[in-house]
C-alpha cells in the first residue's frame, strides 16, 4: 500500500473546510516538507496549482489529483453523493479504497466524509454507519468517548462494536494494556440504566473485555474510565454540551477577570480554561471508525497548522495498524456472541 | 388547607440529609422567625426538641410531629418504605396527603422521597414516577430541563407529560406568558433526532403547547429555551456530565490563577464560574413533579441556610398553586390526544 519510496500515501482533500483551498494547501506542504508522507493533494487543478504555486515545492514528496465540485456543510450527504460523484472527498476516499492512497484526511463536511467512506470504503461488520469519537472532553483527554455522531437507536450489538472499536483505539493510539471499557450511564451499579444498557451489559459481560461496568457523566468528565461507550444519541449530547458550557464559561471568565490582570494575561488564563472543553481543536481531528480504510476528519475552520496535525493523525492511523486489527476484532466478538 | 391562623404549613424533615438534625432545625427556626409559616418538624422527639432547645422559639410558628426511623442515602426506596412506615420521610409526606400541612421539604434520599411522594400523594395522568427538574445548568439559569431523575425509557406520552409540567412551571414560578418549549436532540430540524424524539415531536405539534423543535445541547446549554424536555437518562447525564466539567474547571482554575492574584480574590473569582455549573446548590432545591402534592428535595449536604431556602420554595409552590394546575392540564392533554 505504501509508495515505491516505501513513504505512507496520504489523500489531503484540498477543497474542504472553511479555509479551503489555501489553509489546506499550505498546511500539507509544510508536511510534505517533514518527509515522512507522500501527499496527494485533491481538488480543482487550477485552484490548487496555484496555492501551491506560493511555495517551493520542488523535489517535495507532493502531487495533485483532480476532482471536480465539492460536498458542502449542511448538503444532504447521500443526495450529494449521487449529484457529485467526483467531489474532492469522493476521491479522496477512492484513493484509500484502489489503494492508491493509504488513508484520507479532510476538513470539509463530516457528515459527507462519513457518507462516502460508508459507500466506497465499506463498514466493519457489525456496524452499521461509521462512527465518530475520540478523547472529546479536553478534563478527560485520555478517555475515548463513542459513538458521538450519527447512530441513534443503537442496538446492544452496536454498542458491543464500539467498544471493540475504543478498546482497539487505546490499545494502538495509547499504548494501554488493558484498557477499562465502560457504558455511560445513570447510575453506576451493572443494572442500573436504561433497556439499551442492560441488555449490552450482559453481551459486554461475555465479550472478554475488560468491561467494568457503568460510569456516570460526572465520573466520565474525571476521565475515570478509557473507553466510554454510548448511544449516537446520548454521545452527540455529551459533546455539544461540552462545547456550550465550555463557550459559557469562557465568556463569563473573561468579564470577571477584565480589570484584574493584563489583556494577555486574561488571553492565556482564558486558553487554557478553554481546553478542557475543546479538544477536538487541539488535536486537529480524528478518524472514523468502523470503515475499511482510515479517513480523518478535521474541524471545518482549520487553518495550516491543524491541516498539519490532522494529516500527522492520518499517517500514525495508517503506522499503527488499528484498522485490520479492528476489523478481525469485531469479527471474532461477534462470532463469540453468537451472530 | 392553610392554618388557623391563615399561615401555609410546611412539614420538614428533621432528620433527612447529612446534617440533621441540626441545621435542619436551625434552618427551620429562620424561617419561621420570618413568620409567613407555620412549620412541622418531622422527627424524633427528643433529637429536635433538643436542637430546639438551642433557640429561643417561644411564640414562633414551629412545632414537632414524632416520626420513627430515617431512610438513608442509597436505601433501596421501595423496600425502606414498606420496613419503615413511620420514616420521617414517610410522616411528612403523609401530612400533606392529609392535609394537615401543605407542603414537604427533605434533605434525605431523593429516592425515598420520590418513593415515598408516589406511594402516599399519587402521581399525575400521564406520569409514571415523579419527575424531577428545574433549572440545573448555571449557564442557562432560566431553562427548565426535565426528567433528570429516574425516568428512563420513556414513551412519547410521557415527554410531552413533561412538557405540560415545564410549561406550568414556567409560567407560574417565572410569570413567562408563553414558554418556549423543545425536546433535547441532536438536531435542530424538526424530524431530527431517535424514535422517541420523532413519536414525540408528532405529539407536541397537535398539543396547544409552544413548541418550537428541537434543541441541540450546545444552545441547551445557552438558554435559548424556557422548557427542555427529555427522557431521564439523557437528562440525568446532562446534570451529572454538568457537574463533572465545573468540578474539574474550578481544579484547573484555581491552580491557573495561582501566584497571578490574592487568595481571597481565586475564592471570588472560582466562586462565580462555579456557579455556572452548580444551580441546584444555589437555589437550595426544587420541588418533585407529577405528584399531587408539593414535596421539595434539598441538597443532603445543606446547611441551615439551603434548608431556609428550600422551605421558601416550598412556600412559593403553594402559594402559586401550580400542582392543582399541572393535573388540570395534563387531565386536559391526555384527553385531547385521545388516550
Amino acid at each position: 500500500m505504501t509508495a515505491e519510496n516505501g513513504m505512507v500515501k496520504i489523500a489531503v482533500d484540498a477543497m474542504g473546510g472553511d479555509n479551503a483551498p489555501a489553509e489546506i494547501v499550505k498546511g500539507a506542504v509544510e508536511f510534505a516538507r517533514a518527509g515522512t508522507a507522500q501527499i496527494i493533494l485533491v481538488g480543482d487543478p487550477d485552484a490548487v496549482q496555484s496555492e501551491l504555486a506560493k511555495f517551493d515545492v520542488d523535489g517535495l514528496p507532493i502531487g495533485v489529483d483532480p476532482s471536480d465540485g465539492v460536498i458542502r456543510e449542511g448538503e444532504p450527504p447521500a443526495l450529494a453523493l449521487r449529484q457529485k460523484p467526483k467531489a474532492s472527498i469522493v476521491v479522496s476516499t477512492r484513493l484509500v479504497k484502489r489503494e492508491q492512497a493509504d488513508a484520507s484526511v479532510t476538513m470539509g463536511s463530516t457528515g459527507a466524509a462519513m457518507a462516502a467512506a460508508a459507500v466506497v470504503l465499506g463498514v466493519a461488520k457489525g456496524v452499521e454507519r461509521p462512527v465518530l469519537g475520540g478523547p472529546i472532553l479536553g478534563t478527560a483527554p485520555r478517555t475515548m468517548i463513542l459513538d458521538v455522531g450519527s447512530n441513534v437507536d443503537c442496538k446492544p450489538q452496536q454498542l458491543v462494536s464500539y467498544a471493540v472499536i475504543g478498546d482497539v483505539f487505546a490499545r494502538y493510539f495509547w499504548n494501554l494494556e488493558r484498557p477499562r471499557v465502560a457504558l455511560i450511564s445513570v447510575g453506576a451499579e451493572i443494572g442500573k440504566g436504561n433497556r439499551q444498557i442492560r441488555e449490552t451489559t450482559e453481551l459486554l459481560e461475555k465479550s472478554g473485555l475488560n468491561f467494568v461496568g457503568n460510569v456516570e457523566a460526572h465520573k466520565l468528565a474525571k476521565g475515570a474510565v478509557d473507553v466510554a461507550v454510548c448511544d449516537g444519541f446520548v454521545g452527540n449530547i455529551v459533546m455539544k454540551l461540552t462545547e456550550g458550557i465550555g463557550e459559557a464559561t469562557d465568556e463569563r471568565l473573561r468579564d470577571r477577570l477584565q480589570g484584574t490582570m493584563s489583556a494577555e494575561e486574561i488571553e492565556s488564563v482564558a486558553a487554557d480554561i478553554h481546553q478542557l472543553t475543546n479538544v477536538v481543536e487541539m488535536t486537529g481531528g480524528g478518524p472514523l471508525f468502523g470503515v475499511n480504510g482510515v479517513t480523518v476528519v478535521g474541524h471545518g475552520s482549520a487553518n495550516a497548522t491543524a491541516v498539519y496535525r490532522a494529516i500527522e493523525v492520518a499517517k500514525r492511523a495508517v503506522d499503527t495498524g488499528y484498522v485490520p486489527r479492528i476489523n478481525q476484532e469485531l469479527e471474532a466478538i461477534h462470532a463469540k456472541l453468537g451472530e
